[in-house]
């Protein structure tokens, strides 16, 4: 970009009013997009050289996954699914695009972030933004009344990255969701307790869930005087009091969104509080909250799921706090986040200050019932109640590879269980003959694709890979009729009988 | 479409010069497309009633998977991971998209059925076609010299779908590819004894691979006469053998694309030919084909090839045929493609008739060298050696589908092993204390969401659940410290102390 089209759009951005954080995030993001589309046609255009220079990377916000990062995702994805399977769940699988208009009115300010598809004549398309407008879509379509779900899947937003913290364009979401008509807030503890199984095994360190109730948060904006139109935008004030102080967002609530000051500060009485069951006796007993109906039903509703979360074990780790909001317009119930208390690989000393030092290490989790969702979808309108969660997997991706490289253990990226390998020369086919024994076994085999290789890098490429046992043959193993095994880590070697070759492999890596 | 632009669109359809079946194939697609369109905008703009209407639809060419179906899929899918892996494969993944300009001359004249996202700001980007050039890119962009990699991952074609045939937009690849620098067709026979190994375990009826050589089709084309700027048009005719009568393809060569009549015939006695080694062998001795440099060398590493495709015990699907030509640009030796000779769910009477009957009935994988493509993406053109296959998994889940379909046998969706019930009311809390016990020691375990269920109903869901086990709790059996543990399929009933229970649980169902 040249510098006067930037000091123009530099003067445009100051020149605007004081607008919210998220807008001028926004921003932020498009100029630099802009900048990047401006570079990548500058590079097309031929540098002095007059050879056209081709810009070698993935898309802004984007990563590939080289084998030792798809072998950590791959133990992350068996824990998260074998909790989902745990808890009875089927998967379902949608296409990585929907009709555009699937995805309209379902996300408030966030559908600028939609990445649309261009048209190409035919339908009008947009890559999903999350796995739960689809699902719902999928719900109504095939007329499904209750489900228990899961799906693991890419999705896409048009966000500001920050990819050393986790934050991408392209990322995972891991949803586990019941839809059904059931006694109340069941499905919404057993949503819950599956945040609360899968937190603790990854072994990612402390975290907590927090929970609220998009009732109970109306329930109080109404008390305290918000009028009913601004609902939605406070909401979304509110929502940042995770990551800014209260007086900011305080700021935002009177000077942007013209609540009264008064207003905001009843507002700021209620959403710094948080706790346990004793709390919600608190607020059942509280004389501005009791006068709505709605919000007293909805607290009702809280301590039934917090004696069910009692009943299955997980209160330890769960906070009702009314600060919490999340952004997204089609909660109508039960919400909840999780967020870790300390980042396990970083060395904080100061960790007892929680409230400063845990504030936005990051949300890993988070969901909460939709009970009009499915009924938008619906042509007859017909409603089918959902409670689900989500696992921010990325983050969590982050700091398992973080791990990894912090721990001396090494990352096998293949489960090959024996090269085969000769010492001498033209036993090509000997070695082929022999690999596809042990294929047509079942074992997992390689040879090195040369006509005579060296025995030492036959040993090497085992080194380097992890591979424990080399199959050795020479014209003495053949005449004799048996293979030399070598353990590669003890450099023990053993004479095996050719038809004992495949049980003695079996006997030796079956703990892999 | 008003009836007038439909007509005006046929006009122009119609009144255009012959065209190949490719263009006028993607023509139709067009006009659907806009017709989908138009449809969508009407039902937008309102119904008589006045409401506006949503159409409740995956987009075209796309589609979900049920749970039955992403089941099918898993099992598939193991297969094929476990053949990938016995081979030392690792795995790397790519984003779904790619920067505009990466595919860019790849395709060839298929590059008008890529997805591009629309410009919302920042770089132009394109959804993947195919995973072997994200692949190649990777390589480039770290610079890696030697890799055996498996990528399973959805691509994107704005082809002309037909759903029932398994042809989609959106359909997944299963790609294997060996990069590196080794000894002549080593890697190349691997990768056609993967395909063998595969299609054999699947188990999916009689298959055939085709193999042929980029080169020995170069040659061949230059020996017959064919101008050497037609070799690749030339070379998409051949291509369509599969699907068309030889006279018909001849037609297009001679017709549209300009070949003297003499050429075509030539080229005809040698692409209605094919077989094994001996083939090889009277090809090496045609008086013809021997002028040819370059296919004389091709026809000694095919030899090569078939020779170690007999070490590796392949050879009895596999057939060297000149017919094969495969699309793709990348293409530089070695290529091949599997079809199936019979659905194995279709009753076909006179099966023998093969060049009659089994034409046609779907390629299942295909593959191939491509030593350019790499260097296309390196700043310094630095070439890196790839071979590849790539297994069409769509044909091989519908017939997956409809072999399930046609068995008595149920497939199951889930995979909970014990339903934690009651035949008494107010024992919620009591089931869902024994549910906790059971999901903390690893049992897979459901309980109904309601206060109080009816035991009748509880036992239904197991029956249509496929759940072994019912786990029964009631006065007594709190009383006496056990539980009753019945055998959905057998109603036999038993009671086991409450400390046996996970044990007993694992030892009835670790069959699954």
């Amino acid at each position: 970009m040249s510098s006067r089209a930037e000091m123009e759009l530099a003067v445009k951005v100051q020149g605007e009013k004081v607008r919210s954080l998220k807008e001028q995030k926004a921003d932020a993001a498009q100029i630099e997009d802009e900048v990047a589309k401006l570079l990548q046609l500058k590079a097309q255009l031929g540098t002095d050289d007059g050879k056209s220079k081709f810009i070698l990377k993935t898309p802004k916000g984007t990563r590939d996954y080289n084998p030792k990062q798809t072998a950590i995702r791959e133990k992350v994805f068996n824990i998260i699914i074998n909790c989902f399977k745990r808890h009875g769940a089927e998967t379902i699988d949608t296409p990585v695009f929907e009709l555009k208009e699937t995805l309209t009115g379902k996300y408030g300010e966030d559908s600028k972030l939609i990445y649309d598809l261009k048209d190409q004549g035919g339908e009008l398309l947009s890559l999903r933004y999350d796995l739960t407008v689809p699902f719902a879509r999928y719900l109504a379509m095939n007329k499904i009344k209750a489900i228990k779900r899961y799906h693991i899947a890419k999705v896409y937003r048009r966000d500001n990255p920050a990819m050393t913290k986790g934050r991408y364009r392209e990322f995972y979401q891991c949803d586990f969701d019941i839809a059904g008509e059931y006694d109340p807030m069941l499905p919404d503890a057993e949503c819950l307790r599956i945040i609360y199984e899968i937190l603790g095994e990854l072994q990612i360190g402390e975290f907590l869930i927090k929970v609220n109730d998009r009732r109970i948060l109306d329930g109080m904006f109404a008390v305290c005087g918000v009028p009913d139109e601004k609902f939605r935008a406070i909401c979304s004030s509110v929502d940042k009091l995770d990551k800014t102080p209260w007086e900011d967002v305080k700021m935002e609530m009177v000077g942007e969104k013209g609540l009264a000051p008064e207003t905001a500060d009843l507002i700021g009485q209620y959403v710094q509080l948080n706790g346990g069951i004793e709390f919600i006796d608190r607020l059942q007993n509280d004389p501005l909250l009791s006068q709505n109906k709605v919000a007293v039903e909805a607290l009702g509703d809280m301590k039934l799921l917090f004696e069910y979360l009692t009943l299955l074990g997980a209160t330890d780790k769960i906070n009702f706090d009314l600060s919490l909001a999340r952004g997204l317009d089609y909660y109508t119930g039960m919400i909840c986040e999780a967020v870790l208390l300390q980042n396990p690989n970083e060395i904080q000393p100061q960790q007892k200050d929680q409230s400063e030092e845990s504030v936005g290490v990051g949300s890993v989790a988070g969901g909460g019932r939709y009970d009009g969702l499915v009924g938008m979808f619906d042509p007859k309108g017909r409603k089918v109640p959902c409670v689900g969660v989500s696992i921010g997997i990325e983050r969590i991706f982050s700091i398992m590879e973080q791990k990894a490289e912090n721990s001396a253990e090494k990352i096998r990226t293949t489960e090959t269980q024996v090269l085969v390998a000769s010492a001498q020369k033209k036993l090509l086919n000997e070695r082929m003959k022999l690999v596809t024994e042990l294929w047509n076994s079942g074992i997992k085999a390689e040879l090195i694709y040369r006509k005579n290789p060296k025995l030492l890098n036959q040993l090497q490429y085992c080194e380097e890979n992890g591979i424990p046992l080399v199959a050795i043959i020479g014209e003495q193993e053949l005449k004799d009729g048996v293979v030399k095994l070598r353990v590669v880590a003890t450099r023990e070697e053993v004479d095996i009988p050719r038809g004992s070759l495949v049980e003695e492999i079996k006997k030796r890596t079956n703990h892999s």
